[in-house]
């Protein structure tokens, strides 16, 4: 299992729509995150930035997150959320959220 | 259970130090962190923030922090750790790091 935590910019306007959006995440969007084996999922909100932390339990993270990325109601989710968000500068062509080093666990 | 997602700012200067401490916590700190009932713990880093999420299984959560900062070990390590850091602007009077609001969660 790695842990992923990442990060992204939330435009201050938009928070209430984020939100909304995630009070009520459709169906089919969780079967993608649990098919893509992500576990233990939570996206946080504080002063227009998010965190997201999620623990990965498959084999190949790069083929989850491809397969994620061609589901045709991910990509409808995605049309809504990505407008709110503001990636961080120098993110990479395929990384919408920033991914975060590590620097501490305990169990 | 409740999940804490918290935010603070990273000295760029600071931040070799900063990691180098957390490669090689003390002992007594972690003991402490158990203590407090606080699990599943992980601080990442990403271009000058830095991001904690633990999970808390206690009972009395402010009691626990109380008892934590009352630790003269743990005292000694926020002495080291506090000068690496900036905290939000805003950030109450008894809280260092900003803790955020979960938008989302999915076990």
């Amino acid at each position: 299992m790695k842990r992923y935590g990442s990060v992204i910019r939330l435009r201050e306007e938009q928070v209430e729509k984020y939100k909304a959006l995630h009070r009520n995440v459709w169906p089919r969007i969780q079967e993608v995150i649990s098919q893509s084996h992500m576990r233990n999922y939570s996206i946080f909100y504080k002063d227009g930035w998010l965190f997201s932390y999620f623990e990965y339990e498959g084999e190949n993270y790069q083929q989850d997150m491809d397969l994620m990325a061609a589901d045709p109601t991910t990509q409808q989710w995605w049309e809504l959320c990505k407008p709110c968000q503001m990636p961080l500068p120098g993110h990479p062509e395929n990384q919408w959220w920033s991914v975060m080093e590590e620097v501490y666990h305990q169990d």
